[in-house]
Formats: C-alpha cells, structure tokens, sequence
C-alpha cells in the first residue's frame, strides 16, 4: 500500500508500547490472566512488602467498572464535537472527499458482484451502496473517531454468503435469520463494550493482522478468478459464445491487472515528481475501471463478445424479489425459535470478526505518523458498530465495519505536509467521512446507477486482482519470504541493517512456519463448508501468539511481533486508565510513581530469580529515561505497575499493513 | 539485455577512440572527406615545414592498397587458427553451447512464422534452421571472428517478405529474384571487403544504432501483434471458432509476456545469489516457450479452443510448393534480364543493410569489458559474408548475418569470471559457433521438427513480445527520455552523477528529437508500400549524424553520440594500418613517433585558429598520456596524423546494444 511509502523509520524513534503483559498483573487474574502470572508472583513473594504498598494503592483499580471505557471515551470526545465539524473548513477535505470516495466505492461494487453472484441475488449494488452509505454517515456524524471509514469488507462477503450457504437446508428465511445474526452481534458488541473488553485489543500483536492481511489479499485474487471462470459459463445457451466471452474478460481482466498494478506502483519509480507519482498512484485504480469499462466498447473483434456487465436493479430499491418484500427496506421475516437459537453462534463469530477488523482499522487510521491530536474511541466506536449492525440487519444489508486500507487511506489523504513530506497536521474533521456517505447515498440514483451497470465483470475481476497484487507487497509475511530468499550479499550491504537479520534463523523460519500454518489454515477452512469458521482461525491465531515468549527472545519477538496498538491511541483502553476512578493524574503524581518504580526496579533486579530462558533481566530503569522523550500519557504510572522480571519490555514499534 | 548488468564503468577507464575525422585528413580527401578538413587544411598552412614533414613521411600511406584490410585480417588471424580449436576444450563452453543453441533457435522460429505468413509459404522453419546452421558452421570455422553469431534477423525477415510484395505484380520467379540479389549483394560486399571501405565503420557513432534498436524492437512488438490479429481470423470458416482462438492466444501471450519478462529480468532483483539469478534470466525465454507450449493442452476451456501452431514441412526439405523445386535444396530458377538489373537495387540495399548490422553484431561480440585476447577481423569477415549470402541464394534461404544481441550474449556465456563476476578471460574458439550451427541442422531432423511443431502461435507472439520488451528497457533513447522524465531530486542525488545532466537541455532535446525522427521515418517507411527502403533511413541516419559537431560542442557529443568502435577492436580499420606496407611497427618506432607528435601538437596549440566555434582547442598532451595506459596498439601513431585543432578528441567509449 501506498502508506509504506511514508517513512517509517520515524515510527522507531519514539513510541513505546507493552507488551502483552504490562499493568495487568495487578487486576484480576479471571479475566487477564496470562500464562507467565503464576511464575511471576510466586518468584515475587521474596519481595512481598514493595508488592503489598503497591497492591493497596491499586486495590480499588483493579476491576474496571462497567461503561468505564465508553464514558472515559464520551468525555475525551464530547469536547471536540462542535469543533470537529469547524475543523471542517479546510483545503484539504475536498481531495480527500474524492479520493475517499472512489477507494470506497470500487471494492463495495466488486464484493457487490461476489455477493450477488453467491447468494442467488439477495445482494446486489443497491445493498453495498446503503451500507456504505449508512456506514459512513453514522459514523461520520456520530463515532468517536470520525476518521475510521467503514464499509463492506471482503470477510463480511465472505461471511454472508457462508451463512447463506449454511442455512439453505433450513428453509428459513435468511433474511429474519441475518437480523437474528445482527441482533445477536449487536447483544455481544454492547456487552463487550460495557464490560470494558475492547481493552483487550491491546495485546493483539501483529501476527494474527499479517495471517489476515495475506488471507484477505489472497482471497481477492480467488474472487478475480473466480468471477472470471463464471464468464465462461453462463449467459445464453449457446456452449462457444460463453468460451469467446470467458477469454475475452481473461484478457480485459489481465491487461488492466498490468496497467492498474504498474500506476499503482508509480510512486515506486523515479519518474517525474514526487507528487505527480503519488497522484497517478492514487487515482491508477478509479481511472483503469474507468478506461477499462470504455476499452470493451473499442469495437473490433470485441463486438463478437457477449461481455457480462455489473448486474444493476431499480434505484433505491432492493435487489432481491426472493425472501424480502422488494417495495420495502424492512427486510424482517420471521423465523423460528429454533432458528433464533442457531444464528446465536453466527453472532459470536461476527462479532469475533468485527471485534478484530475494525479495531484494527481504526489503530491503523490513527498511527503516531499522521500526528493525530483529537482522542481515540475504541470502546463508544464498538458499541456504535453493534447499532449499524442491527440497522443493516433491519434493512436487510451487509452489516458495515472499518476497512482496510481505506481507513488508514482517509487518514493519509487528510494529512497537511511541508516540503520535504514531513506531516504538518492532520485535517481531523467529520465531514469528509459522513459527506463519502451521503455520496454513496447518491450514488444510488438512476443515471449513476446506470453507469456503474456499465462496468464489465472482467473489470470487476480485474480490480480484485489489482486490490489482491497490491495488498500482497505489503504483506509482512510476504516481505520476510521474499527478505530470506534475498541474495546474502545484498543482505549485507544493506544500511541500516533489517532488523531481521538479528533474529536467528532457526527462530525465523519457525515464525513464518507459524504465520503461514496461519493462512493456510484460514484459506483451506473457507473453501470448505466450514467456511464460516474463519474469524475463529483468526482468533486461534491471537491465542497462539501468546504462547511466542516461550520460543522466542523478547528481542526476537520485538522485531517478529511487535503490538498493533500504541501507547497514544489505546490511552482508554489501558487498565490504569480504566481503572481510575479521577481524571488522569497531574504531572506530579506521575513523577513520585516514577521514583517509587525506579526503587521498586532496583530492588527487584538485586533478588528475583530470572524465569524466562531466553530473555535477560531487563530493569526498566533505562526505559524510563526512554519514556520522558515519548510523549505518551502516564508511562510512569504504568511502569510501576509493570516492574516485573520477565514482563517484556515496553518497545517501539512500527505497524504493519495487513 | 543482460549486457548491461556487467560494470559499464570499466568501459570508460581505458578504451580510447577517434571521432570521425582521425588520420584521416592524410588521405585521399575524394575519398574520405570530412566537411572540416577545407577549413582545417587552410589554418595549417602557416605550420607548412611540420605538416611537409608529416605529409612526404605518410605520401605513401594515403590509398590503402586493394585487399589490404583482408590480407591484414588473414595475417591477423590464421596463426590462431590451429589454437582456436585447441581453445575449445574447456569446461564453458558446454552451457555457453546450450545457451547460444536456444538464443539463437527461438527468435530464429518466431521469424520463420513471421516469414511464411508474409511470403505465402515461400518460407518456413527449415529455411531458417538450415540458414542459421549455414552461418554457424561457416562462419565457425572459417570466419576471422568465430565469436560472432549469425543467423536469421528480424530485418533480413522484413527485407523478404519486402522483396515478395513488391515483385509478385512482375510475376517473375521469387527465388531466381531473391539469388541475383544475394549475387549483386556478394559482388558489393567484395567490393567493400576488397577496396577496405570496412573501415568506415569507425565513423558509425552510437546514434544510429540506437535509431535501428529501437525501430528492431518496436518491430517485435508489431509482429507480435500481428500474429495475434491472425488468429482471429484463420483456419476454419466458422466465425465464433475464430475468435475464441483469438482471444485465447492473447491470454495465452499476455500470460508468457508477463512470466517471461519477470524472469527475464530477475537478475535485477535483489533474490537469490547472484550466479542463480543469472541463470534464471538466462533460461528464462526457453523454458517459457517450454511450459507455455504445454500450457495450450493443460485442459478445461483451452479444449474448447482451436489454436494454431508452427507450420512444419517435410524434414530436410524446401517448405515452398510453388516457385521452387520442393524435391532439392537448389532454388535458382531462370529470370529475365531486366529483372536481373531490377535485383540491382536490391543487392545495394542488402549490401547497406549487412553492412551495419552484421559488423555492429560483430564490434558488439568484442567489446572491451570482454577483454579478448585474439584479433578481429572485419574486410575478411565481410567478404565472407558475402559469400554466405550468395550460397542462401542458391538454396532459396534467406542469407545469415550478425545477430544482435545473441552475438553480444554468446561471448559473455564464454567468460570465466571470478569470485567478484569480474572478467579473467574468455574462452575464444571456433567449437561453440560451429556446433550450434550443426545443432540446428540436427533440429531439422523429424523428431525435433514435430516438437517445434508444438508451439502455438500465441507463445511465438509471446516470444516476440518478450524480445522487444527486453529491447526497449535497453534501448539508449528510451532510457533518455525515461531519465529526462526522472524526478530533479533523484537526479541531482545520483551517485556518481549521470553525464547526461552535463547536456544542455537544449541539446539534450535536439538530439533526442532527431533520434525519434530517425526511429518515426524508419518506422513509418516499413509499414508503407517503400519498406524495403528502411537501409537507406539507416544509411541517411549515419549521413545525419555527421552534422552532428555543428549543433553540439564536443563534449556533448563524446556523452550523447559516441563511436561505436572500440580502438583495440578496430586495429584493421584504422588508416595508419591499412596504409602501412610494412608489418605493425616496432615499439621504438611508436615512441618516436609519439615524440614528433607531442612536438607537433605544442606547435599548433599555439599557432592555429580555432574554427570550431563550441568545442574549445585541446591539444593533443594530455591524450597521449591517457592512452599510455590505454593498451592499445598504435596510438601514438594515430595522434601524430591527427594532432588538428579542431579534430574530434579521442574519447573513451561505451557500447550501446542496438
């Protein structure tokens, strides 16, 4: 993606992040506790009178109340709200709005085709437009993070024709079934918003966002070939007709692969300015469908072509005329009390889904590089997800949630920039959001409808691939395959020196051996009638990385899989914020927890025993001094209650794309 | 090509060049007069005792005799003879031998259904095979040079199908036609060969061949997309058969392009260690023809589609049915005699065609950085030529001459590297040129032909596509223009800085718009009824280049156009020896020489007037210390007959593939 381009190296030089089990230690063990608690406190009993001050002053902390996390969120917020839409008036938002705009539309309408094509019509383009547009109005107008850009994603596709699939054999009606599913999500969101669980967002390390990155990008290339494949047999029933229209889409589809992906990787080369480059980068993918929809009217031997084009139906209507009433967006039908019971576990499974895409969106739309200022809202911005969840299902719509790489894109094309490229600000406002929904909305009418009938399926087919090729260059998997295949001469030159080459191999190839046991798993399950089970592979592979302290080095992890969120974004979501029942502490309570932590850690590094094999003790003293050049919000304080021996260290991170 | 991929730089250390006018202003001027000497000959009358001097020591010198550059080449080469085949035992030249075979059989193929497309089966693959098994054999074993490959070129194919347009209304037999060219084609070559006129090469500066890359490789391109175009329309009369076989071969096409040109170019990236990346680009052309020949029968919808592959014929026997005798290889059939003085023209145009283009192939197979120790040899070569050409007219064959860049490809696959790939020796014998030839006579054999067989039209396309592509990323005007177009910043950060930024902008267009009007006319001439005239658009773009010193200084010249010869190459083209009756003088001798030139060259600089207005007057000083280092032979020598103000200073060169 695009945003590699940005230098990350900024990324290194000065946020700090926990690592999985910092400041948790001292809350219930319940509901946090970690495989390496047990050993800790027993090893840490030698020092139980430091351990007794610091449990009594954290006593009351340890349990976050109920709606903590959305009313810390509401207050951080709140404030901004008038200003966000002030913030508004900027230069910036138009190209923005544009840009927003098309990278949202083009993937809805070519999930729109996947999903028309595999749930016998129950989805066309009306649909995807509506959650789009519904997605970026609510949120626009009402998230937290207004920045967030949500739609219909490929896993969402993905899921709605599974459970589609699924409850044929029930005769039920799927779409009553769906709202139970979204009813059902929309109980477990709140829930998990309520109970503070988005907190645990903070422990998802990369390793599970790269298994999703590849499976994702992967997946749309099988959806490229697939709609390909369909063109060769179906329209009308003369047999070699559908042969010439099959490779004739092969051929659109390939040679706008070619052109897309080469202006897609413009900025790459070293013709012309460097904002020219990112321009024709960034409008390569709107212009080859546009150029591409018009080549197959180019005449020639392209006249003999039955070309199938995007399947549109009657303006703000819905596409379906089977199971929903086609005059009305109220698609509820109901469905038994049995079948109420077993679109149970389709809601734990979307919200599982939900839980880690959007989330992972929305730390990916505020990375410290975009210098962000307004606050983060992970646990209001979730159970505003379970609301959208159930309005789609009342409507009968995909259900919207944040969208990889649009999200982060909205970001990057709000971002103020001086001369040399360095982030000035960012244009954080509301307006481009709900504005890219309300021009979703408006994409719905006849004559743009019209136009959007005029895409062929092979350009469709085409742009999956284009999204597909794209997304697998930045795949971190990817990128260390193709970095231990690199040439060692090469490797050795290079300056700096990837931090991979400090990892050594037998540690390397376990982990990619992980990350590719990952997707394969991921990728293999959806081409079965287990299909559905997708997000709980993903999960699986959360649960997994837990278990990484125990085969790798805390530098070895630190480089291989490093935290998703960090310190600046996730504020509400850590446990000493949570649990504060005051306002964030003064400057001066940080400094005398900062002296407490410093003889805590000394103290600590004369008499605990080391627990971890690989890792050496590591006080935190030096981190600390790191820490008063980060700019993060109570490090100190979170430092007290992390000084444990085997905790892993807080560390800078860099997060990847997936 | 993969040329470029060993150090240029070395070029520029040593190599020391004449520009255009060098002792030549000696000689008869009726013959070699250079637009400057007039003015040139007047300003040096003052230094009248000197120039007496020079001119009673070189009165002798100034015609060279009849045949002296072919006794000077036999004197040259026949000592290692008996050692060039004692040579051929070593270890590279096996894989060289496998690599040239299939260099030189696949585009060898793609031509051939070039040319019985064009010339309505006058000719097909054993018209090819046998003429690139003539060059082989002939001009392995009995070349002065047997390093440089001939065969089948994509000009010579075009100078065919030519040929048959234009004389089907004389209705007169094709190959008598095409023999009594190849025999006025002789006649001229022998001339050329025999009166020395070879030596002008050394006045043919990069800018035409650069014109003629580029046109060669835009050409595989068309050709490539002829090919397709006719596989929508061929074989059965059923219309929509048609056009699937279209669509299908540029799927087909498309698909090996984007493989092969990948591989093709893998060695520039970064994977794998080097000696494998290498390897791969080097097989990478065969074995696309390889699987993608086997992709046609992979199944599923490619069933369906009727595609159409290489037409064979009988093994060891003419293709043609109609014109020629398809029982015996001799196709010389009575023609009038009007049409005999009709082949005249032609046999000119074939004379001026080889001319550049196998000599080019030749200075191309020498370069420096291949540090070769034996001799080259240009008239004997040439005759030699001719006399290829005459035999391939008595067989009905189109004649062999140098290819590029097989030729350039064949020595590097005989380098023996060192650890670091710099250059030890090359591996200079007469076995590999030889067997290749014989080897193509074996791939006549049946067996061998039905493989060929095998191969779609659509992978010769793709063949054709890769080949041109491969050429325009290495063609000096594209990579001009590209570098015109590179980002300022990058450009002014480049390492060590490209000469070009030297160039004034104004000069730097002037000179890329010449190039592209040379590459527009020779491009625009062979899609019109006068393609046969394209030598001449070649021979009018050497005859531009003279004027060249009028529009730029000097020093923009020895960046933008310089010679295309090398001084150790071209020993035997260079005046001073020609014109010498005796033996190459002694290294006394030189240094004398040297003396009187420094003498004479401190005169002048502070007696002449300048008249060129551009290049500032550089004595000749410091060129003769450059070159004490340059290892070449004679230099001293050249620069006592050229130390002219405004001559064109020596300079060191680079090779540009054509």
């Amino acid at each position: 993606m695009p945003l590699e381009d940005t230098n990350n190296s900024s990324l290194h030089s000065g946020q700090l992040m926990h690592r999985r089990t910092p400041n948790l230690e001292e809350s219930t063990p319940t509901l946090y506790a970690d495989i390496e608690n047990d050993t800790t406190s027993k090893s840490l009993t030698s020092n139980g009178n430091i351990q007794q001050r610091t449990k009594k002053r954290h006593w009351r902390h340890r349990i976050p109340r109920l709606g903590k996390g959305i009313y810390l969120d509401l207050c951080d917020r709140l404030p901004y709200y008038v200003q966000d839409w002030k913030d508004s008036w900027d230069y910036r938002v138009i190209p923005s709005l544009i840009e927003t705009y098309f990278n949202n539309l083009l993937p809805a309408i070519a999930f729109a085709q996947d999903m028309f094509d595999r749930t016998d019509n129950s989805y066309g383009v009306n649909e995807i437009l509506l959650s789009s547009a519904l997605g970026g109005i609510i949120f626009g107008a009402l998230a937290g993070q207004p920045l967030c850009i949500v739609g219909v994603t490929g896993p969402i596709a993905i899921f709605h024709y599974t459970v589609y699939e699924i409850i044929k054999p029930l005769h039920t009606n799927y779409f009553g079934f769906m709202f139970w599913i979204d009813l059902w999500a929309l109980i477990f969101h709140l829930i998990m918003a309520f109970t503070n669980m988005v907190a645990l967002l903070q422990y998802v390390t990369t390793f599970p966002c790269d298994i999703f990155g590849l499976f994702i990008n992967v997946v749309y290339i099988q959806k490229g070939i697939q709609i390909l494949i369909r063109q060769f047999h179906k329209t009308s029933s003369e047999n070699n007709d559908n042969v010439v229209s099959g490779f004739a889409s092969i051929v659109v589809a390939l040679v706008m692969t070619i052109f897309g992906f080469f202006f897609k990787q413009f900025y790459r080369l070293p013709f012309l300015p460097h904002k020219w480059r990112k321009f024709i980068s960034d409008y390569a993918t709107a212009l080859s469908v546009l150029f591409w929809s018009g080549f197959v009217h180019f005449g020639g031997y392209l006249n003999n072509v039955d070309f199938q084009y995007l399947p549109i139906s009657k303006s703000y209507f819905p596409t379906s005329k089977i199971g929903r009433d086609p005059k009305t967006w109220l698609a509820y039908a109901e469905i038994s009390t049995k079948d109420i019971f077993i679109a149970l576990p389709f809601g734990i499974i979307l919200t599982i889904l939900f839980y880690f895409d959007h989330n992972v969106s929305s730390l990916m739309a505020q990375r410290s590089q975009y210098k962000l200022t307004k606050p983060s809202s992970f646990h209001y911005d979730f159970a505003l997800l379970g609301v959208t969840t159930v309005v789609a299902g009342v409507l009968g719509i995909p259900p919207p949630n944040g969208l990889i790489p649009q999200a982060p894109l909205h970001t990057e094309s709000l971002l103020v920039l001086d001369r040399d490229n360095n982030v000035v600000r960012c244009v954080e406002q509301r307006f481009t959001n709900t504005v890219q929904g309300l021009l979703m909305l408006g994409t719905m009418t006849r004559p743009l409808l019209v136009c959007l009938g005029q895409i062929p399926q092979a350009v469709l087919s085409g742009l999956f691939f284009i999204m597909g090729i794209q997304g697998l260059t930045d795949n971190e998997i990817i990128n260390r395959i193709l970095w231990f295949f690199t040439d060692p001469v090469i490797k050795a030159n290079e300056k700096p020196l990837n931090p991979l080459s400090k990892v050594r191999l037998r540690s390397f190839l376990i982990f990619i051996a992980f990350g590719l046991a990952g997707f394969v798993g991921e990728f293999a399950i959806t081409n079965t009638i287990a299909a559905i089970g997708f997000p709980l592979i993903l999960l699986l592979s959360v649960i997994v990385s837990f278990i990484f302290p125990k085969i790798f080095t805390r530098e070895e992890l630190e480089i291989l899989d490093p935290p998703v969120a960090q310190k600046f974004t996730i504020k509400n979501l850590l446990l000493e914020n949570l649990c504060n029942e005051n306002e964030p502490s003064t400057e001066e309570e940080e400094e005398i927890t900062m002296i407490s932590a410093l003889q805590a850690s000394s103290l600590f590094s004369s008499t605990a025993t080391r627990t971890d094999n690989d890792s050496s003790f590591d006080s935190s003293v030096p981190d600390n001094n790191d820490m008063t050049s980060a700019g993060s919000l109570s490090i100190a304080k979170s430092n007290a209650n992390t000084t444990y021996p085997n905790k892993k260290t807080e560390t800078s991170i860099n997060i990847h794309n997936s």
